[in-house]
């Protein structure tokens, strides 16, 4: 991997006026005057792609019969990274750099053509890669592609991430996502002061972190540089660089391989969602391919389930049946249920929105024994129950009371010995 | 010509917000159940261009010895017309119309390299008018287009008029641009309340009236649809469609060959502009290629001429050479005759920028003596003395102190009979 080329990521607060993007300029500039060829990624200016999605749906969808409107949805929307992208290249070229941006069309950031929520399908480095090599700064939008057919797309949110993640693959270099946190940390530390910023996370602990409430990054951004093997650095956009535009050493936390971390840790974080709703269905009948008529029916309707748990029902030859799904969804899979509650086959159903999801994620585990029982020995002691638990090889998740989030949070991080001195 | 087809042109007040987005698809939509192909072309919402630019302005401009940084700036300043076009293709829809958008680089709408005031070289007509042969009403950002080397221009100010007439010249159709005033009229209804509107006006006489201060059209959309013979008419989009969007008819002006106009006028309207400036130079030799020197470098400084007057001055072998610029050339012009006033050859330059050009507009003209005679004539009756004068074979434009200006416009209108009753 070439060292002399780096991709750099500034979110939509670094975008967020003139004064940051020249904050963020500088540091571009930092870069390139150390010999970097430096590609930039941008996001829309902080509050700018709200202000057009609403214009979107003031202008209302589609009408029954016609084609989805989600394609004029990307025009407008894709339109705040452009903004952001040509300011950026000229503060550069005020700044004495040569600069240009490339629009997702002009690179271009071939996507599929699922519109507002388009996934990389491919991009081509050989165009950009040579207009580096011949010094020129490029500067691309995020979150915004082009189809096949020559159509815009957009990402879906916090969709330039994983379009920084896919120029750094093209480019086939090293990408530092300038955000609003200055790294990944053992858990929120606006929930436990003692959180500590990660030096090192592995793309498999980062990828369950960020799936399972860890906002620092977008999953499927976590998901490319892991197959690309991309190193990723997350750093923050408000540590003030030196007058030469340095960061402090060692700032952020850089996701790589897992061989390339040497503190092992049996557990590097702790994480906690609310997004989360637990659907109970009462009385379902006990044939053994209820579950899979529950199960197929969500799974058509794109509702994604996660933890599962069967248990035996007062009426006889009845079981009850727990499971969740994001709160967003929970709605539309409850009438869902409630609409072929006859052709399923249950007695009632509960809904209940006031349960939080709490993890602890590390690649230690695999390798050690005894960590759930850790887990369960905490929770117990501080007096909170859980209602359900899924695993993988790398994280255990525990459904609970939302009431007790922050204190089972709290309690595992001190548990696992991720306390900060 | 097809009379099927016709192209819909909305300015920036008419897409101001979504409430005026929508009251402009009811116009086209309308159109489009009248079974016309529509192609629509749109402005920036009002004061929104303004806004990209004063980005721009802040991100500065290029550093010495870099490429201009035009071609960031119609990056960022076109994105105000991709929202609008947007916009109204999913309001179209939401009405339960079949459109979309098409951005400059896609039709494409091809123009030369003058980045923020590119000039149209091509628009291929086929793919649009292939997509309205189908059914579909094409939404198209004005103001913006795209180069052969594939970078995104914008065609300055008032530019949408003109891709409009570019759009319906490569559709072979009519072109009926809604703007916020209900026609071209015999002169500004803010001075003269006895303005008439025109129902029909010469390509050749719209063309002076543009260069000569009448805002209703940008003067390249004038001068490419004379070339082009595109029907142009100009509507107010605030008069009030009926329930089925229908405009009360004779609406707007008509701007078409003279041929089709029947009604015959000597002069058809009455101008004027504050826009100017007179330079004199005082004591200049009268070496005969003097002029010719100072025209040559003016020239050179992309500095237009308008009105030239040469006198007989005081000192002997000398003489005051007269002429006027557009104001904002005005200071640029006098620091380059300062800067080579030995090389020229003149005793003392004087700027006035407290001047009016007042103009009479008519193809009558070409036919008719006595028109000058009755301009001097009304404008010594009213004790308006002149300072210049320029004529071609459809105008005559005579420079005044500022002061007169309204007067002069009064006094011109009635005197060629255009007071309405």
């Amino acid at each position: 991997m070439p060292s002399d080329r780096l991709v750099l990521k500034f979110g939509g607060t670094s975008m967020g006026d003139l004064e940051r993007i020249r904050r963020a300029a500088r540091i571009v500039a930092a870069e390139a005057r150390a010999g970097k060829q430096v590609a930039v990624v941008v996001s829309a200016m902080a509050g700018k792609t709200n202000e057009l999605v609403a214009w979107t749906d003031g202008a209302g969808p589609a009408a029954a019969g016609l084609p989805l409107s989600d394609d004029e949805y990307d025009v407008v929307v894709a339109s705040g990274e452009q903004v952001t992208a040509g300011l950026l290249a000229l503060t550069l070229r005020n700044m004495g750099l040569n600069a240009r941006s490339w629009m997702g069309w002009q690179i271009p950031i071939l996507t599929d053509d699922a519109h507002g929520r388009a996934r990389i399908e491919d991009v081509p480095g050989e165009v950009l890669g040579a207009a580096m090599d011949a010094g020129e700064i490029a500067v691309v939008p995020g979150f915004q592609g082009v189809t096949r057919g020559g159509r815009i797309t957009t990402l879906g949110r916090g969709g330039s991430d994983t379009s920084a993640v896919a120029v750094a693959a093209a480019l086939n270099c090293p990408c530092d996502i300038y955000t609003d946190v200055d790294g990944v940390y053992t858990t929120d530390p606006r929930i436990e002061s003692r959180a500590r910023k990660l030096n090192r996370v592995s793309y498999e602990e980062m990828l369950e972190m960020a799936s399972l409430g860890a906002k620092v990054l977008q999953t499927r951004s976590v998901e490319l540089a892991m197959a690309k093997r991309v190193p990723v650095r997350v750093l923050s956009s408000f540590v003030e660089p030196d007058e030469d535009g340095y960061l402090p050493a060692g700032a952020g936390t850089l996701i790589c391989d897992e061989e390339e971390i040497v503190e092992k840790r049996i557990v590097s974080g702790v994480t906690m969602s609310r997004d989360e709703a637990r659907i109970t269905l009462l009385g379902l009948s006990d044939r053994t391919d209820a579950p899979a008529d529950v199960f197929t029916r969500l799974a058509e309707a794109s509702v994604n389930v996660d933890m599962i748990v069967q248990s035996q029902a007062r009426t006889e030859g009845t079981v009850n049946l727990t499971f969740t799904t994001g709160r967003r969804d929970a709605s539309r899979a409850a009438e869902l249920m409630r609409t072929h509650q006859t052709a399923i086959g249950f007695e009632e159903i509960r809904v209940d929105e006031d349960v939080a999801k709490v993890s602890v994620v590390g690649v230690g585990m695999r390798s050690h024994a005894g960590v759930a029982q850790t887990m369960f020995r905490a929770l117990a002691d501080k007096g909170v129950k859980f209602q359900a638990i899924s695993t993988s090889e790398i994280k255990i998740s525990v459904l609970i009371d939302a009431a007790y989030a922050e204190l089972a949070v709290r309690a595992l991080h001190a548990a696992y010995g991720l306390d900060g001195v």
